[in-house]
């Protein structure tokens, strides 16, 4: 039987500023990446996302960046690797202190935004990032893209990677995603996307841009809670992988 | 025979920008305060504090602060409780990830600065502080000034209130420190203070201001690392305490 | 003839996150509180701002608070008077330099948030914002609560201070607000709301929560943009008020 | 007769932070590079160093930097050319009114770290840095390495761009400078310094690393006032340039 996970961004409100409805999304996904707060999420908004969390039985992933708030971590920065592997050790005992306090621990680390793109090419920061896992000890799995460097740096350093697909966005034939730059990068069909991710789920495979067939390796498929056209995308895809006998569950 | 422990403020650097000279201290002290921070240190700072406190043989406690780097947590902050205590959450488990990573964990919590002052009288800020480190599990001692409010809070919540006197601070006949904004109010004088700190750690006395003998409830003595003085200072009490037959040790 | 401002809050957002619907709130007010970076407001938001405001005929006053991202500088900081001066004049000519690209200036200065009210009592930081205000020159006119102990201070200093009314908060029969803990301290009705602040704009008089016609003394109304119920309100009493035959204008 | 400029970074304390000897080094200097707040430099740090510079008889330059403080602004930072331009601005005006409550106004500005670095190459953000100097309005010279491509989008800009030599650096012999990695990189010998500065001053020409004589294109030299070495070698620099006939005068 088929089973696949469904994770999504959480967490990522920071004081007055609200951002994402974390509860709706929480009744979709089995995994939350959570917002540790050097690119978003304070630290009573974070101690609120894993409670919420518990109460919904999703399992609460690290969602590590940047320390950059004013670029919500979506600016590469060329910090050195003692540098971001400090950060990160330091954003995953945040997260974990707060996450026990509401019952719970850390199942996995997925980076976010530009360290997300930056690791999937950069050596040194990809290792860096694979160093702090390591340090913080449990063996976290890491959530990152097919093909990434930090999965064979994880790989060889004992760690389990894990690849993940995007619901929403179109793939060309090479198995990358088509560039937000180009028309038709997001599919905004709720009927396409389902039909791709049960067959993804079942198979291993979607389909391309091109209409070819192409294998994805994923274990995992990123949706959005950010708008309500994103939750309702997300609430779809759960129901269409049930009805097609997925078992939606968390990887860790 | 009789014990005492000695702490100090540590990992107080921010990026670029240096502060303390934590090897020189961490050859007197038994126990150090580590930044979090909050108020000061960053990941790297801290990481390097905690292995040098390791080194040394150094007891680590978390210096927990108000969100305020450019005040360094000097300036009161009218935070919420809860707001409050996951910002004390926060900085606890970040603190121990690092502290792990050296090989280390964290043995207890200091207050830093207005938060320190703030808990001797505000009940709900004491209380946020109490719920925290509760809330991080292993019923760590909290460092704190005698007749804190945040003493009392301690002992209800069944955790343990260290009090600690400060070496080179003269004391009022009422055991409160004589303000800083008085003369005399800061001792220079080598002598006196080993001479005062021996005659506390042997008798749970010391010589007030106006030559009086007065009753100091304190496990601990505080000194400073941030100028060649303070250093010297610190060693001599050191070396004064174990002349005398006193045991340097952690109360932890 | 009758003369009223309107004023609301604006550039609030802050990086990837969003606040308030500045576009809705400037067709309906005179001028606009634009946050300058310390409490929100990043700089390309400000930019923004001072140019839709630019483009509404707004006029642009300095929305300074504290600097406390993480409290949208709504929790009092205990900062000394010469940090906070110079914080307020950064805050000032920070603003100023996006205005001015956007071809406009600073006309006023409105202390935000827990500032805001701090200076209502505090004389030393009420002195400290009325000598950043004179230092940076221009005399600018303060927007202030009735009664706040900074517009004596600005009085004694050579500067304008302005008071202001809110339009959607009852008063008691004293002239203070109803707090925010009591029932009905809050508005709803556009009608009453209306009512109230064309009788004010024409008379200096509205009615408290008790019924008793009192005094305020106002030059301009406080209305809010933060919800599509606000910016409605806010439209109903710009409507309500040109319908009065009041006019409609900054104050500066 | 030959006139060449000496600027030195300052400003660059944070809070309790303290960084360099401003006031030894406006001893030697005629232009300072005062930080603006975003890689370091408190508000009131600022105002201090502004007055300090004013009393010194130093130029007032804006030394304007990524948002990176716990990076001190020496990593790159992959912003829009939109948010770099507004941080720039932004920082300008802030430094503006500090200035001008001190009695003075910015003079030039200077990118700071990796800033400046990246503008020497990075087509974008040069144009960025260049938008914000025309904006600010003055017409204010920028402060750039020589080859900068930041220094041509100025021309293209119709703004003044100055080239600095640096007075502890080696040159290779195509006139870029030695890398900080290699043996040799940075000069210690005040006497080769000051020889080399001297030649510089009165010839546009100096000694390359393998003794070649080449033309460097400097209307200003670059010294630190970070260390008391650094400081005296500075204050050699100066006392050479004066001794050999050389006035030593802001460039702008």
């Amino acid at each position: 039987m088929a089973i696949m996970d469904l994770n999504s961004d959480a967490g990522e409100s920071f004081g007055n500023w609200e951002m994402g409805d974390d509860a709706a999304i929480f009744r979709s996904v089995s995994s939350a990446n959570v917002a540790c707060g050097f690119h978003a999420g304070d630290p009573s908004t974070i101690a609120a996302t894993c409670r919420d969390a518990v109460a919904a039985g999703v399992t609460i992933g690290a969602h590590v960046g940047y320390r950059d708030l004013a670029g919500f971590g979506r600016r590469f920065l060329d910090c050195s690797p003692t540098e971001l592997a400090d950060d990160v050790l330091y954003q995953l005992g945040a997260l974990q202190a707060l996450a026990q306090a509401a019952g719970a621990r850390i199942h996995y680390v997925k980076p976010h935004g530009a360290l997300y793109n930056a690791i999937v090419h950069h050596e040194a920061q990809a290792q860096a990032v694979v160093d702090a896992v390591r340090a913080f000890g449990g063996d976290l799995p890491l959530l990152l893209l097919p093909g990434s460097v930090a999965l064979s740096k994880a790989a060889a350093a004992g760690l389990r990677g894990v690849a993940e697909a995007f619901a929403d966005r179109a793939y060309n034939p090479d198995g990358t995603l088509v560039s937000r730059r180009e028309p038709g990068a997001v599919l905004h069909d709720a009927d396409v996307v389902v039909g791709n991710m049960v067959r993804l789920a079942q198979t291993g495979k979607l389909t391309a841009i091109d209409g070819s067939i192409i294998r994805v390796d994923a274990e995992s498929i990123c949706v959005h809670g950010d708008t309500p056209g994103s939750v309702a995308m997300a609430a779809a895809v759960r129901a269409g992988l049930e009805a097609a006998g997925v078992t939606v569950r968390s990887f860790a």
